[in-house]
C-alpha cells in the first residue's frame, strides 16, 4: 500500500516558505505543534457557534455576538489559507486535494452569505470545518492503528458489499410484501414508506411511526426483526476475521524483518536441519554448534 | 461442493442461438457484458416505476406515462424470456429452474392485470424483478466472495438454528408471562400480541407501541431487554468462528496446490509422490532421498 | 464434564415395561421415533390452542370446541404421564426430575381451574408444554452442537456475570442521575422508572416512551447510548473466543485420538525423530523405514 | 502491569488494628468473609431505600420509616468509615483514594441535609454506595477475568478511540445535514437536536420521538441506520481481536511456566538451561545432551 508522503509538497530549499511549511502542515517541532492546538481550538470553536446559532432560543438573544465571532474564525481561517497556499510548492495540487477543498468550504459559506442574501442554510457547510480536525491526526500516532483497521475494512470491503446488497434487496422485497399485506393500515403509505419501515425494523432501530396491525403483517414484522437481529453477525464475523488475519500479518511481519537479521546461524552444519530458536547455540536435534554469523 | 456450471444449458454446435446464449447467459464477451449493463438498468427502472406508481401524489399525476412506461419494460422483458427459451438447449429445465420462474413472474402480473380487474396488488409482484440481479451477479468476481459466506453459514446452520429454536421458545413463554403480568395492561391484548412485544424487545428493536406498566412488568422487560442484549453475542460467536475456519481452510488449500506445483524439491525420485512438508529431506512413502533444488 | 445418561433409569429386565420405555423416552426404533413426533405435534397443538384462547376476538366465537380440544390434550397429556410413570425404574427420580415436574405442569393446570374457579390464568403454565419438546431435541443430532455452545458459555460465564454486574451497576447509577438532571421531565417519575428508562436506552431498545428533555439529559442519554453501542463488544469477544477455544481443543481432541492409534509407526528407529505424518512410511529427517504396528 | 497491592496499607505490627484491618479490608478469614457479606447487604438495602424513597406512592406513606432506616444506615457507614480511618497506616492515602473518597460519599449527603434544607437532591450520590461493592468485589477470584477484559481493553483502547471519534464526526455531520434536509419539520428544532436524533439512530436506539418526513430525509435516515447497524463490526472485531490475543498470551505465560517447572528433561546437565522446546534432544545453549526423564 502506497503511503501518504507529506513531504511530497514541503519547499525543496530552505528559506521562511520551508519554516512555514514546517509549522502549519508538520508536528514535528515544537511551533508546529502550538499551531495544530490553536487549530483544533479554533475548529470546535466555530463548530460550536454554528451549533449555537442553530439553537432559536440562543439566537435570538445573541445572534449578534456569535455573528461576530463567526467573522472573526473566518478571517483566521481564511488567513490560514492563504498561508497554506503561499508556503506549498504545488498551489494546484494543493487547492484540488481533499484537504484543500475542506479548507476552503470553511471560509468560502461566510463570504457567500453576503452575496446571496437567502443562503442562510449554506452556513451548515461550515460544519465540515469538523474534518479539519483529521489533517491534524494525521500527522500523530492514530495512524498507524487507522492503517491496520482501514487495511481490513479494505479485504474485507467485498464480503460487506456483498452483505450490504443482500440486505438492500430484502429490504425492498420485504417492504413491498409488506405494503401488499398492510394495505389496511393507513401507516404504509407506499411502497417507499414500507421499505423505509423495512429498513427501520431490519436494523433494529424501531422508531414506532409505522407499526404492521394485522396478524400476517405482524408475523412478517417478527420474521424481519429476527433476520435483522441475527444477520448482523455476518459483517462481524467478516471484519473480526480480517482483523485478526490483518493484526497477524503484522506480527508476522515483525518476526521475519527478526529472523532475517540470523539466517546464517539457524542452519544446523551437522544435520541440515532449520527453524532453530533464534537464541540457540547448538543445534537441538544432533547437538552440532550452529554456526555464528 | 458442486459448483454450478453455466454451460450446461448452452447449444453443444456453434451457430445464432449460441451467439444469442453467449450474449445473453454469459458475461465474457463485449456483447454479452452490455446485455448484462443494459439488464441492470431496465430492472432498476421498471422497480422504480412499480415504487413511483404506489405513492398516491405520484400517481394521481402521472399514472397514464408510469403505465405506459411499465408496458414498454413489460414487452422488452416478454421479448427477452423468449429469447432465453429458444436459445437453451434444455427449454423445460430452464423454464422451471429459479431464474426461469423470475423471469416468468417478471412479465405476468402486467398480462393478470388485464384480465383480472381487481389484480392490482398482484403487480407488487413484479418487485422480484430485483432478484433478477442476482442473476447477472452470479457471473462476476463476487461469486468466490459470496462462496466462502455460504460455506461459513452451512458450517453454523446447525448452531444458529438451535439458537434460533431456544430463542423462538423464550419468546413464546416470556410473553406468555407478560400476559398474565400485565393482564391490567390494555395493550397486552392477547398471548400473540405479547410474543409480538416480547420479539420487539429480544431483537432490541422497541417500537414503543406496547409498554409494560406494572413493576413487575418492566422487571421483566429489563430482563428480557438484557438476555437480547448479551445472547446476539453467541450467533455473533458461532458465524465468527466458522468464517474464520473456512478462510483458513481456504489458505491451506492454496498453500497445498502451491507446494504440489513445486516440483523439484518436494517430487520424489523414487516414487514421484508429490506433496511432502517443505522441510522433508527424505520421501516419506519409500525413504529416497528427495533432491534439493 | 458428565453425560446425561438416558439408560440411568430404563428397566433392567426386558419386558413390556423395558418396551415401553424405549417408545417413551427413546428414539431409536421406528415406534420411539413416530411416538416423538406425534409428541411434537400434540405439544404445538396444544399451545396453539392456548393462544387462540388468548385472543378475544376468536375466544367469544370458538371458546367452546377450543375448551373441548384442551381437554382431549390435557387427557392425551394425563395418559402419556402415567405411562412414563409406570414404564422408569425409580418413580420417585423421575417426578421430581426437571423433565417430570414439566410434564406434570403440562396437565396440572386444566384439572386446577374444575376447582379454582377464578384460576383462569393459571392456564398460561401450559405454555410450558413447549419446553418438552427441548426432551424430544435431547435425543436427537443437535445434542452435540448443543454441547459445544454450553461449554463455550461455561467457559466464559464469569466474564460475562462480571460485565453484565458492571452493566447493571452503570444502569442504576446512570438511571440516578438522569432522575436528578431530568427533575423537570414528568416522565422520569422515580429512581426505579429512570434505571428502567437507562436499560431501555443502554441496551439500545429505545421504546421511546421516556425521552429527556434538557440539553444535559440529551447529552447524557448520547452517552448512554454510545455506551450501549459499543460495550456490547466485549460480551461478544468474550464468547467469540471461548467458542474458538472449545472448537479448537474439539479437533485437537479428535486429532490426538487418531494419533494415538499410530504410536509405534510414527517414532523413528533409525534417529528417533517423533512428529511424522500419519501416512509417512519413512522418517521424512534420515530415511529409515519405519517400522509398522 | 503493575497490580494492586492490597497489603500496602496494612499496620506493620501485630495488634487489634492489624486484626481490625484484616476483618474490614481482608476477606482471607472467617471474619473478614462475614463483615464483606454484612456490608454488601447494607449497601444493597440503604441503595433500595433511596430508590424507594423517589417513588412517589411509596414515599408518601413510608416517607418516615424510610427517613429512619436511612439515618441508621447512615450511623452504620459513618462507624464503618472512622473504623476504616483509624486501623490503616497511611490515613491520608486512605482518605484520598478513591475508595475512601466513595466511603466519605456514602454518608455525607445525609448529613448535609441537615444543614442545607433544600439539599433534597443531594441524596442522590448516596446511590453511589452502589460502588462500593466492586471493593469487595475486588478481593474475590473475579479479578483475574477483570484482569484479562481489562488488558484486553488497553490494548484495543487507542482503536477504540478511533472508531469513537469518527463515530462523533459523522454524527455531528450528518445531523447537521439532516437540520437543513429537514428544515420544513418542526422536530429538527436545532444543530444540537439533530444531532441528537443522528445519535439516537446510529446506535439503532431509535427513540421514533423525532422522525424525518421529506424522501430526502428518510433516504438519508436509512443511510444513518445502516451505517450505525454495520459499524458496530468494528469495535466488536477489535475487541474480539484483543481478547483471543491476551488469552492466548496467557496461556503461553502458564505452558512456560509449567515447562520451567518440568526439571528433569528440560534442564540441560551442562550449562543448567531450561526452557528448552518439548522435543529438544541436546542443549541449544552448549550442545549438551539432554537426559531423558
Amino acid at each position: 500500500m502506497k503511503k501518504y508522503n507529506p513531504y511530497e509538497n514541503r519547499p525543496s530549499h530552505a528559506g521562511w516558505r520551508r519554516d512555514l511549511y514546517d509549522i502549519i502542515f508538520e508536528a514535528d517541532t515544537p511551533l508546529g505543534k502550538a499551531f495544530d492546538i490553536a487549530l483544533i481550538v479554533a475548529i470546535l470553536g466555530s463548530v460550536v457557534i454554528v451549533m449555537l446559532d442553530s439553537v432559536e432560543s440562543i439566537a435570538t438573544v445573541h445572534h449578534d455576538s456569535l455573528y461576530m465571532l463567526e467573522w472573526d474564525f473566518t478571517i483566521l481561517f481564511t488567513i490560514e489559507y492563504i498561508l497554506r497556499l503561499i508556503c506549498v510548492r504545488d498551489k494546484k495540487r494543493y487547492a484540488t486535494s481533499f484537504f484543500g477543498v475542506i479548507d476552503l468550504l470553511a471560509v468560502l459559506p461566510t463570504y457567500l452569505t453576503i452575496i446571496l442574501p437567502g443562503g442562510q442554510y449554506l452556513l451548515v457547510i461550515r460544519i465540515l470545518r469538523l474534518l479539519r480536525i483529521f489533517r491534524v491526526l494525521k500527522l500523530v500516532q492514530y495512524l498507524s492503528e487507522a492503517d491496520l483497521l482501514i487495511r481490513a475494512l479494505q479485504e474485507s470491503q467485498r464480503k460487506i458489499t456483498l452483505f450490504l446488497f443482500t440486505v438492500l434487496n430484502l429490504v425492498v422485497i420485504l417492504g413491498s410484501v409488506m405494503y401488499v399485506v398492510e394495505s389496511s393500515n393507513p401507516q404504509f403509505t407506499s411502497i417507499p414508506q414500507s421499505i423505509f419501515w423495512a429498513i427501520v425494523t431490519i436494523t433494529t432501530v424501531g422508531y414506532g411511526d409505522i407499526i404492521p396491525t394485522t396478524f400476517l403483517g405482524k408475523t412478517i414484522a417478527s420474521l424481519v426483526m429476527i433476520i435483522g437481529y441475527s444477520i448482523i453477525a455476518i459483517p462481524t464475523g467478516i471484519i473480526t476475521q480480517s482483523i485478526i488475519r490483518v493484526s497477524r500479518e503484522d506480527d508476522k511481519t515483525k518476526i521475519v524483518e527478526q529472523t532475517k537479521g540470523n539466517m546464517f546461524s539457524k542452519k544446523c552444519p551437522g544435520c541440515a536441519f532449520q527453524g532453530h530458536d533464534l537464541d540457540a547455540a547448538y543445534c537441538k536435534r544432533c547437538g552440532e554448534r550452529l554456526e555464528e554469523e
